[in-house]
């Protein structure tokens, strides 16, 4: 069974190599992959994000461990939340807000004993002796529960039902025949700018007017739109294409479009046929 | 068999990876999980508090590999540690401290033949053929070492038993009736920092003075302690926290402690009970 | 079967999670290995030299996928490298240059039935329901194809066989009868900069002078030649050392040479006897 980690860690402290440590005590035959450990501190939005772009890409079955966890040890609660292809595993905060539509059930996780056993406690398995703690619920909580999940515990053991999840605002882009407004939301590591205005929105733009010319802007900076990045090869402008996850992005030819132009999430983002 | 790494390698280079060939060259069948890679250069107190925070986590008999070695190449010894419960293997640099006093037994790796082979030398297996080195053990000795370990090749044929082995002089906390004195000695990637003060001397307070208030200082910052980091929501300030490695641990909520209050390893720390 | 992964992409993005996805959706067996994400963005030579340093550490029949690739979506081809002992996956634009000379058939990839498939497109298995596209071919042709191969798919049916694939141009040093020079071309995470000058060019200048002494020098920075790191220990001056693949290196014990001596790839080095 496969277990993806999703988290803001980062990768210079032991946070993501000790969850799989507890994945692994647990059950030693789970194949653990990080989908990354570099979400921004805190930042639950580019989470759900990032998770929407990638959990599509694992097997069915997967159980997709999402810690971005500011609240971690108040009174939010672990979730576990079930859909037809997939598991997923995290805090309820909203970072699972765009999965949660194809959701069959959202259970809060409440069942103790399948997490890691406080000190003097007892273990679900021997061989995890350290406390619980109120700060790192992706080792003493999160990583367990998957680590269970994985080895064919029921998923009506781990905890009740709920249907009052948290979920984020996530701004949607405006459309009118001839526009599409909408804004940056994730910069990726090589500056380029991923905008909530999709694929879709661009069809629905050349349907209207199927002769048109389409022009993205940001900051009164003008793009085209390409059909890859290697199409902006020799310029140094800013450039558009619609990404590897259906978003419209903004890049330059071999170069940093965040930093060149200062784009940044929120930043507004015009697409308009002429 | 479970096989770990920590090192200062960071993740830019292909060292943490070509560790992982050679591991895998000699046992297919290893899990290997990285710990971390991202010790500061040369740190070898950072990687044994790093490697005593984390090694307890993996199931009974992983094989720590923890390679942080600016003596590469010198006379320091190459060493495999043998706990009830776990195997370490590295250069005998202190890098151990915290795992010396669980060793029931010490050994000097001198058998070559579980080395890389040199060029042109005999291998224990096909399929290496680069030369060992005096810049890169972990490749050359400590992967392959632990890779001929996880495949059950007896602690005993390795080398020769020590006790003779290098330890570092780690601060201790100062504790009287109403204080203990130590000092920051961690900062993770949230820019929180742990502080060599346990959760027992923090028991040891209170239990002198159950109705006591604790109060934490630092370089003449004064810090309340928290149960939780979400426990200090809306604080902008220095707040503290037992860690889930069980320390006394200074943080930011969603801030980062370390570079707003210029907290560094080293800085005295006083917690007191009034 | 073991996948190695070499890429430009960091750690930031999910890209490189995906890519072990992508690969586990076809292969559930694959073991997947990162050799690095830390490529320089773009860098085509980097890469090539990188993957040169890693590749024969990884066991016989391991499939290494290399993705540097700006021009992805233009009309470079995706390639097939087949070595003896090894595979090849990635884009032909040059990264595999240090390779060809141990390959006994390169394939233009052109079976698109063992790519990702496109929105409404059969694919070769269920469960991979997104479009390829022309951003993120290391997801949807390079991991995919490397997955395939790893469950014993014939090379001959991903495509054709071609002899005319890209090579880079790489700098050669030059060699008389007492001197070396070369460039410095791999700058590592410690600041060591490794050059093309290599063990054999040391060699062959010892042979002709077998009681000369070795001298190096960078931008007019005078280095000795040492056996180790350890050997310059008290020495805050620049050194030099044959490192563990074989290359001439530059490094300051316990510290950073590239910054301490502004030493970038492309500067040129001098081996001298004298």
């Amino acid at each position: 069974m496969l277990i993806t980690l999703l988290t803001d860690f980062g990768l210079k402290d032991p946070f993501a190599g000790v969850m799989k440590g507890a994945i692994l005590t647990i059950n030693p035959q789970a194949t653990v992959v990080d989908i990354t450990h570099g979400i921004t501190p805190h930042d639950v939005k580019e989470a759900a994000l990032t998770l929407a772009d990638s959990y599509r890409y694992f097997p069915p079955k997967s159980i997709h461990v999402a810690v971005v966890d500011p609240g971690v040890g108040s009174g939010r609660r672990p979730l576990l939340v079930v859909t037809e292809d997939y598991y997923f595993v995290g805090p309820d905060n909203g970072v699972f807000t765009l999965v949660f539509g194809e959701a069959t059930e959202v259970v809060h996780l409440t069942s103790e004993h399948y997490f890691l056993p406080k000190k003097g406690g007892t273990a679900p398995r021997e061989g995890l002796r350290a406390p619980t703690t109120g700060t790192f619920h992706g080792r003493d909580i999160f990583a367990p529960v998957a680590a269970w999940l994985s080895k064919g515990i029921a998923v009506s053991n781990f905890g009740e039902p709920i249907t009052d999840y948290v979920t984020l605002e996530l701004s949607v882009p405006v459309r009118d025949s001839s526009t599409v407004k909408g804004e940056a939301v994730l910069i990726d590591g090589f500056g380029n700018a991923a905008v909530n205005i999709t694929e879709d929105d661009v069809s629905a733009l050349y349907s209207i007017n199927p002769a048109g010319r389409l022009a993205v802007s940001v900051g009164g900076i003008h793009a085209r739109l390409m059909s890859s990045y290697a199409e902006a090869e020799g310029s140094e402008g800013l450039s558009a294409v619609i990404n590897s996850s259906g978003r419209l992005e903004l890049f330059v030819y071999k170069g940093n479009a965040a930093k060149t132009f200062g784009i940044k999430p929120g930043d507004p983002v015009t697409l308009k046929v002429s």
